[in-house]
C-alpha cells in the first residue's frame, strides 16, 4: 500500500503549475547570457516546449505570457495552438521595463504622458486575457530609484494608486489583477513595490479583483516567507505564487533547489490556509535557466513542487496541533520533519505509472530525443530571449 | 546670519523626543550586562537621570515607563516627582517577556488562561496610564517560536487578533495603541508581529485609535526603512518611532551612530509626510548603552535627532522636486545631499545659547560633576536593570 | 539488505560528536532566561545529563568544559566521575566576557595587566586540560567595539597575535589552541575575530598546533559555509566544528533544525575533503536550549549529525564526478540530490539495534524516566545557567 | 586660514584615483540597459571622456583597461592618444566570462583546454601591459556554480592555484596580480573566489607581486570592510581598491552614495594602515552608470572619495588614541565623528581654485557643451557597453 494515502492522491491529481513562456528562451546576468542549440524563436515554439513539460507530468496544464514578448498577430491561433499541444493559454504579464520611456518609472512617472502609455498597454494585456480567455493580469514593476533624492518616493506611491485604478476599473468581471512585490533589482536605492504590505496595501485600495502575487525570490535575507504565506491567505489576498529558489538575491534557480525545507514549509502554510488547489491562489513558476538546460529543468522544477506537496500532505496535522497545544517543542517539531524526511519519490513514481505517466519524467523525457530533434529543427531565427 | 533660518529655527523649538526609562539602568547581552556606579534604583532614580537630559537639551520633555520595571505604589507621586523636575510621563510600555508563563507567547498564546493574564497586564497598563495621564500604550510582542512545527501560525494571528480587540476596547477616548513590530529576537524561527505589514493589518483591524510603531533596528537587513516611514505615513498609521541604530541585528546602538545617512533620510521623509512635530507621530529613544556611560548616551541621542533634523530641513524642496521632475539624477541627489553634508551643529550651538542652553551640552553635562554625584550617592540597594 | 553499506556502517560506527556542558544548564536571550526542573547545578551533574546522550545514542562519548563554569577542585574526580558514566573529558573551553575587567577587551584589551590577566586565564586552562587529559584549548572571544571610533582596530589585531602568542607557547606537545570566529555579538560594531579569513590569518601566524573553529551559525546571511569547509580543510586548518543552526543570527538552534540542507552540504564537503572521522577534525555541538527540554534537545541534535552523515555516504560520489566533468548541471544536482532525499532513519534504526542500541534514542530516552527523576532529586542549589 | 592644513593639503595634493574605462560605456542590469546619446563608441573615445574627469578635477591621472573590451590594434596608439589628452593608461583588465567555453568556468574549469584558454588570454594580457607599461593585471573571476553538487568545489579551488601559477610565473619584475573577490553574482550557489580569505590564500600561496583586490560592493550584508581593509594591509596583501557603493548587492553605485560614513571608516583605515597614497594600495573605481550621465557620475565619484579623504585626514588621531586608551567610548566615538561632520566642501573648493581648478568641477563640466558636443559628434557605430 502507498504511503500516498488516497486523499493524498485525490489532492496530488488536482494540482496544477502554470509555465512562464519565458522560462524556454535564453536568460542570464547583466554580465552574459549563454545561448543553447534548440532555443524557441518565437511564442509558438516556446509552448511546444511547455507542453512537453506537461505530457511527461501532468502537472502543468497551462502556459504564462509575457507582452510585449510573446505577441502574435492572432490570440486565436496561438490559443488553438496550445490546445492543440494539450496545455492552455494562462496568465498575460505586463512588461514596462523594455522600453526607453520608462528608465524613470512607468505607472508612477512624473509624467502623465508616459504613465498613459504604461496604463494603456495594460489595456492592451486585457484585451489580449478576452482573446486567450486568461483570467489573471500579473504586474510587476521594475520602477524604483537608484540614488537617494532621485524620488519622490511619496508622489510616486500616490501616482502608482490612482494608475492602478485605471487599470482595475478595466478589468473584466471574470478577470483578476495580481500584484507582485520585490525587495529589490533592478532599482538600487528603492523599489514602489519592495515588500506584501505595499502590495497589499495598494490591492486592498483597490478591490476584491486585486490580489497580492508572492515570488519566492523576492525578499530580504532571512524572510519568514511561509508566515507572509499565512498572513495573505488570512486576509484573502494571496492571488498568486511565483516560485523560484535563491541563495542570495533573485537568483531566479529551480525552485526548490536552495532551500528545499523552506519549500516545505511554504508549501504547508498554503495547506494549512485553505490555498491548495485552491482556484483563487495560482502556482506559477518564474525561473531562470542560466546554465542548465530549459525543459528539464522545468520537468524538474513542477516535481519538486509536487513532491514537496505530497511531503506537506503526510504532516499528522492532528497530532501536530496537540503538540503545538501541549508547548511540546521537540514533539511538534518532530512530527513537522518526520513528513518533511519521508521519501516520497518512490510513491509518486508508482502513482504516476498507475496515471499512465513515466515513472521518471526526467528520464523519460531525456530518452525521447525532443532537446536533439529542436536543436536541428530550430536552425536560424533569433533565438527567443529575456526581453525578446 | 545663521544657516537655520527662522522657520526652520520654529520647528526646532518645537521638537520633542521621548526617553525610555530603562534607558538608564543596566543593560547588555545574554553574554554579560557591565554594572557601573550611580546606575538608578528605581523608577525615581531613572526619572531624575532623564530629566537631566532634558535639563541640557530642552528636546526631552516626557520619559516613557516600562511596566512592571516601573511599578509604584503611588504613580501621582511618580507624576510630581517627576513635574518637579522638568519633565512629564509619557507612554506606557506594557511586557509580555520576563514571566515563566508567557515561555510559549502571551496575547497568542493556545492557553485562553495566558492570555487572560496578558489581556489583565494590559489593563493594568492602562489603569497606570489613566494614573499618569499617558496618552499611549506601546506593545511589544516577543512572542513567537523556535522552531519549525513548533507553532500553529496562522492560530496565533487569530488569537492575536482578539486579544488586541479586547484591550483596544478599554482605551479612552484620548488614548492610543501603538503595536511595534520585530524582525527577530527573542524568537529564532518565526514572530508573531514581524514586519510593519502585519503591524498594519491588525491595527487596520481594530480601528482609528490604533497605530504603527516603527523601531528603526527591527527590521530584515538592507530593508529601506524610509520607504516604510513615507508608507505609514501616507496610510495614516505611523503612531511612533523608537529610535536607535543598529549595524547587525536589534543592536540598540545610540541613533545616528550606525548610519547616520540613513538617519537623515528617514528624518527627512518624516518632514516629507508631515510627521515632523505631528503630535499624532511621535518620536522616541529605545537604546541600550552596554558600554558607554547612560545619561550622556541620551544626551548624544537627542542631539543627534535635531542635528540630522536641522539638515532635513535645510533640503531645498522645491530645487529637489523640480530636479526629480526633470529626470536629473544626479542635480537631484546633489540638492539632498547638500543638506546632508551640511555641517549645521555650529549655528546649532549658537541657537541653543539664545535660548539660555549650553552651547555643548555634552560639555556641560560633564561639567556639571552629576556622574560622580550619584556614584557616590546611589550606593545600595539593587541596580535597575533590563528587566528589573 | 540496508541501504547502508558495510563501508558506510563502518564510518558511522567511528563518529564521534562532543557535547558542550554548557548546553544542560539553563540558556536563554537578554530579554529571558527560562527555568527548568531538574536542571544541573553543577559540572557533576552536567556530565550526568551529558552521559545519558552518550547511552542512548554511542554518538557522544565526550563532555567539554567551560572554564570557569565548570571550575571543580578536583579535576581528578570529575574525571573519574564522567568515566564511571561512560564518557570522557574533552576540549576545555576559555572564557574572557564575563568579567568586568573584560568590558573592552582580554587579549586584545590597550592595558597589559587585563591583557595580562586574559593570558593567564588561558594558562589555568592549560593546566585543567594536562589534569582532565584533553588535547584542545578552545577561544571563542568576544571582544570588539560597539562604536566606530571606540577601538584602534590595528593595534588590536597586533595585540591578539601576542597574547596568543603567548599562550600557545604554553601548550603541551600533543595540544592544540582552537580559535573560533564570529561574525558579531555581543560586539555590535567590530570583532576581533569576525570571519574564518582573520581566524585563518591568525593561527597560521601562531604554527602547527593553532587550527580554526568553525562554528555554524557565525557568518554573515548568504554565506557559503560548505565552502569554508572546504577551504580550511584544503590549507590544513580546520581544526574544529561548533555545530548549530540558525535563521537569522547566533541563533544557536538545535543542528539542522533550520536548514537540513545546509547540514548535509557541510558534512559532504566535510567527507569530500577528508575530514570525517578524522581526528584532527572534531566534532562539537554548541547550542542553546531556550524552550525546549536540553538532554532530548542534544539528542535530537546528535541524531540530525549521524542523519546526515549517513546520507553524505550515500553520494555516489564517481557518478557526481562524471557529471561535474560532462558539465551535466542537472544530472550532478540530482545525484546530490538523491543522496539528501533518501530516508535514512529506518536502515539507522535497525543498524542501531543491531549494535545493541535503542532503535529510537529520543522514545528510549522519554521512556526511561530520566527528567522526572532528575526533576526531583534536583531542588534546591542554584540552577546552572550560561554563565554559571 | 583653510580648515584643510598644509599637511593636509599635500596628502590631498598626491590624491590618484584610477578610472575604469567601461564606466564610459552603457550599462545596466539583466533587465535592461539604457542608451545615452554621446556614448563612446570605441577605447579612444572612452579616454577622451576619461580626460575629462581629470581635466576638472586633477583626481584621475589614469585609465585601465578591460581586454578584450578596449582591444586595438596599436596600444602605442592609444597611449599616446591617453597622453596626449593628459592622462595614462593603467591596471589591464581580464575578461574570462563573456565566452561561450567558459559557461562553468575558466581558470578552474574542468577541461584543460579551457583553462589553456583562459590563461593564455591572460598571457594577452600580460603582453598588452609590456605595450602599455601597466603595472597592474586585475583578475575577477565571474567562476562558480549554481547549483549544489554541480560543481566540485575543491577540485576547482586547486586548478584555480595552479592556473594562477602559471600567468604568475609570466609577470615581468615591475609587474603585479591583483586578484579580486566577490560574494556572490554571476554565480548563484558557489563562487569560486568569494571572500577576502580566499584571495588572501590564493595570493599568498602565488608570492610577493600578488595582491587582493577589494571590490567595496563585493561583500555579505552586514560586513565590516574597513576591518578587512585594515586586516589585508596588516599582512601586507591589499593591492587595490574598487570603488563603488551599494544598498542591496553588488549594485555599482556612485562611490559614496549608498553609506557616506561607511566610505570615510574605509578611507579612515586605509590612513591608519599607510595605505593612503601609498603606490602599493591603487585606489580605483569600478561602478555602473545605469541611469545618470556617466561623466559627471565618474566626476562626483572622485570628488567624494577627495572629500572623504579630507575628513579622514581632519580626525584628530592622537586625541582619538587617549580617548580609545582610557576607554571613553562617547569621546572616542565622538572625536571620530567630529571630522565626519565637518563640511570640507568650500575649504577644497577654495584649495581647487589655489591649483588652477574649478572651484566646482561639477558645474564646471556642465558649463563647458562637451555632453552636447559628443552627443553631436557621435552618431552612428555601435555605443560602447558593458560587454563591448
Amino acid at each position: 500500500m502507498s504511503i500516498l494515502s488516497e486523499a493524498v492522491q485525490a489532492e496530488l491529481a488536482k494540482q496544477a503549475i502554470e509555465l512562464p513562456s519565458w522560462a524556454f528562451g535564453n536568460s542570464g546576468t547583466r554580465f552574459k547570457v549563454f545561448a543553447t542549440p534548440g532555443t524557441p524563436r518565437d511564442p509558438y515554439e516556446k509552448i511546444a516546449d511547455a507542453a512537453q513539460v506537461h505530457r511527461y507530468t501532468a502537472l502543468a496544464p497551462t502556459v504564462a505570457l509575457h507582452i510585449p514578448w510573446d505577441r502574435v498577430d492572432d490570440y486565436d491561433a496561438l490559443k488553438r495552438h496550445a490546445e492543440g499541444l494539450g496545455v492552455e493559454l494562462g496568465t498575460i504579464n505586463s512588461n514596462t521595463f523594455q522600453d526607453d520611456d520608462y528608465k524613470f518609472g512607468a505607472l508612477t512617472h512624473e509624467d502623465a504622458a508616459v504613465r498613459r502609455k504604461a496604463i494603456d498597454h495594460h489595456f492592451e494585456c486585457i484585451d489580449i486575457m478576452h482573446a486567450t480567455g486568461s483570467r489573471d493580469l500579473k504586474i510587476w514593476l521594475a520602477e524604483g530609484s537608484n540614488y537617494p533624492g532621485q524620488a519622490d518616493l511619496r508622489g510616486r506611491q500616490d501616482r502608482l494608486h490612482e494608475s492602478l485604478q485605471e487599470i482595475y476599473a478595466r478589468l473584466g468581471d471574470d478577470q483578476r489583477l495580481v500584484l507582485e512585490y520585490k525587495f529589490f533589482e533592478p532599482a538600487f536605492y528603492h523599489t514602489d513595490v519592495p515588500d506584501w504590505g505595499t502590495s497589499y496595501a495598494q490591492v486592498a485600495a483597490l478591490g476584491e479583483k486585486a490580489m497580492v502575487c508572492l515570488d519566492t525570490g523576492h525578499h530580504a535575507p532571512g524572510t519568514n516567507i511561509e508566515f507572509i504565506v499565512m498572513q495573505l491567505l488570512r486576509l484573502g489576498k494571496l492571488g498568486s505564487f511565483d516560485f523560484n529558489s535563491r541563495f542570495y538575491a533573485d537568483d531566479d534557480l529551480i525552485v526548490g533547489a536552495a532551500d528545499p525545507f523552506q519549500l516545505f514549509r511554504i508549501v504547508f502554510e498554503v495547506l494549512r490556509g485553505g490555498g491548495l488547489n485552491n482556484p483563487d491562489v495560482a502556482f506559477m513558476l518564474d525561473q531562470c535557466h542560466n546554465v542548465e538546460d530549459k525543459i528539464p529543468g522545468q520537468i524538474r522544477s513542477v516535481l519538486n513542487v509536487q513532491e514537496m506537496t505530497a511531503r506537506a500532505l503526510l504532516v499528522d496535522r492532528e497530532a501536530l496541533a496537540a503538540a503545538q497545544r501541549s508547548g511540546d517543542v521537540l514533539e511538534a517539531n518532530r512530527i513537522f520533519m518526520d513528513a518533511f524526511y519521508t521519501d516520497v519519490r518512490p510513491a509518486l513514481a508508482e502513482w504516476r505509472e498507475s496515471r499512465g505517466l513515466p515513472a521518471d519524467p526526467m528520464a523519460a523525457f531525456a530518452e525521447s530525443g525532443y532537446l536533439a530533434q529542436i536543436a536541428a529543427d530550430r536552425v536560424g531565427g533569433v533565438q527567443a530571449g529575456w526581453g525578446a
